[in-house]
């Protein structure tokens, strides 16, 4: 089984996924310019894998830090944790990411008063590395938790639609909407899969589609506007989607073309499912309306794989994300249990039951 | 300016649509082999261009037989008309175009009983090239008057989101859809166009940005699962699109996506509008139930220019039209005027004022 992300002695080594599915080559980022660097180009994409890579970023940069005094090293996580930060918009938990290793970086200095700069230091670099192990650790038992509160919700045979990638490849692993369907899948149900191809990236024609064939789930192809007509055809049992960024009143930021399957799938009497951590859940916005909507290249549309598709110097408009309204999503799945309307209430009770302010993603 | 298709000397010259943007290039059918070839791997593509390509195809094969008797050019007129119309199965202007040239070719058999066989024979040939140029006329000029009813339905500025390619290249030429935008456009409306890519042919993106941009009339290009995104923000004044074929109920078979962006139309509050000779209407049928869809090549989705975008072996569905209901389309724009609900009595209503029953398109 392929890992998407892990740490090792020698720097972040992840699943490079602008290589997929034609070449399965993994790259070892050895700072953490580098870790930004491929978050940013999308070697690592999905918003829990963003996540890690951020948590992963920030150990090994601070790993890195030659300062000499406490000081020296908080100025330094700054400008790492802002590097870090400034490389996409969208996906909370990024943010949520950098939030938590600040908040382990500070209480390991706090730890230890009659410690020495130096002692401060070193446990402060161990600690971080420790937790963004722990956070990938935690990633997948918590797609995990996932899946299980999910899979109850699909028949015993159907057609799943999913759009973009929310698979193992967008996580630490195993997936959140793929991790319902794996978990349905393990619970025996015959679970057939359609995956939208997601223009401009593709990341369903060329992750989804790799991962589900390489688990043996079977899957079919279809492009993003086909959706609809299979839909209508009722060939299609529920649509699962992941999460960028949660609204605290359930409002979905999501890879655009989401809300497109959220009307389609309303319009058909469709269940529309998003899958998610609680970390991708940001309680400090109202609504999807206060969401920023990363704007990426002309480029990532108007040219595949070095090959241009359209007229030279065509005007292009690239939103990488889109939001759907929470009267659209059936149901949110986390890995406490499901929430559903009204949203605002449960999911803020979902949430107040996680472990601890520090790190709203519980240990399950 | 370009020409889509024309009639010469040497056989049918047609603008090579899988060749553009990058290359502006003529290819000449110089038999109904070819142009049935043509047709099959969409050098010519769009309802109406593909009827004025089986006409001229029909009157190329005619033209060059070597007959002697009617009989025997009767016999070879039905493999020709066979040939032509086993190339696509959902364009209904391709079977309209055959009926009408094997009208003109008995009538003009028919036309002087008194007349040797060589005599019929050569004024049958001489009728089918006349009939096919006429078609393609016709064309043209129903695509204008289309045009000119369709323009007021438009505010005096705003932006048109349109689907794949109802532009001059989906027709002899001035287009369907596209016809409506530059008739609003030559009435001065300041008009934008967000062009769909359509994937998988990319007709948005290859053709309909090209042909634009080429007028000076603005477009911006999007992926298809962007267009939902830009309807919600209020972006999208109005959708039009073309149609491959029309039930007598007002379901419009269209380019694969069409049917979800009528719905997204709907549930945005903006009006979804058909753009369509009567020729793409198909009396004979109650709705769009009874229209074949076309399933394309599986290459077509998972190959894009040559490259390889998806893994290999997998899976695919290619639909390469979908139905919308008529209940989604805010009105139909055709030659004679423009059809609302309920459709079956006002398609029928503009049928029948139609110039004759041999030929369905009057004469404007």
């Amino acid at each position: 089984m392929f890992r998407t992300i892990e740490w090792t002695e020698n720097g972040v080594r992840m699943i490079d996924q602008t290589r997929l599915p034609a070449d399965e080559v993994y790259r070892t980022c050895r700072d953490y310019g580098e870790v930004a660097e491929a978050i940013r180009s999308m070697v690592i994409r999905g918003a829990p894998a963003i996540g890690v890579a951020a948590a992963m970023g920030v150990a090994l940069g601070v790993k890195h830090s030659s300062a000499r005094t406490v000081h020296e090293l908080r100025a330094e996580f700054e400008i790492i944790a802002e590097t870090v930060s400034k490389t996409r918009p969208t996906a909370v938990n990024l943010f949520w990411a950098v939030k938590r290793m600040r908040e382990v970086f500070e209480s390991s200095l706090r730890a230890d008063a009659d410690a020495s700069e130096a002692e401060k230091i070193a446990r402060a670099k161990a600690r971080l590395v420790e937790e963004a192990q722990r956070i990938l650790a935690e990633d997948i038992a918590v797609n995990e938790a996932i899946g299980r509160h999910g899979a109850p919700l699909l028949k015993d045979s159907g057609t799943i639609l999913t759009h973009c990638n929310a698979g193992a490849l967008a996580t630490g692993g195993y997936g959140t909407a793929l991790g319902v369907v794996r978990a349905a899948v393990e619970a025996g149900k015959k679970i057939h899969v359609f995956a939208d191809e997601t223009r401009p990236f593709l990341q369903g024609a060329r992750l989804t589609a790799w991962e589900l064939a390489r688990d043996g789930i079977p899957v079919t192809l279809i492009t993003d506007s086909m959706a609809g007509h299979f839909m209508k055809q009722g060939q299609v049992e529920a649509v699962i989607v992941g999460a960028d960024r949660i609204a605290s009143n359930g409002d979905v930021a999501n890879k655009i073309g989401t809300y497109t399957l959220a009307v389609l799938a309303r319009e058909n009497g469709i269940p529309f499912y998003v899958a998610a951590p609680l970390s991708t859940l940001d309680m400090s916005i109202r609504s999807g309306d206060e969401i920023p909507i990363e704007e990426r290249s002309a480029a990532e549309v108007t040219h595949l794989a070095g090959v241009p598709i359209a007229p030279e110097d065509v005007q292009v408009r690239h939103p990488a994300f889109d939001v759907t309204p929470h009267r659209y999503v059936t149901a949110i799945i986390t890995e406490r249990g499901i929430a559903r309307e009204p949203y605002t209430e449960s999911l803020k009770a979902l949430f107040s039951t996680a472990a601890s302010p520090a790190s709203p993603t519980p240990r399950v």
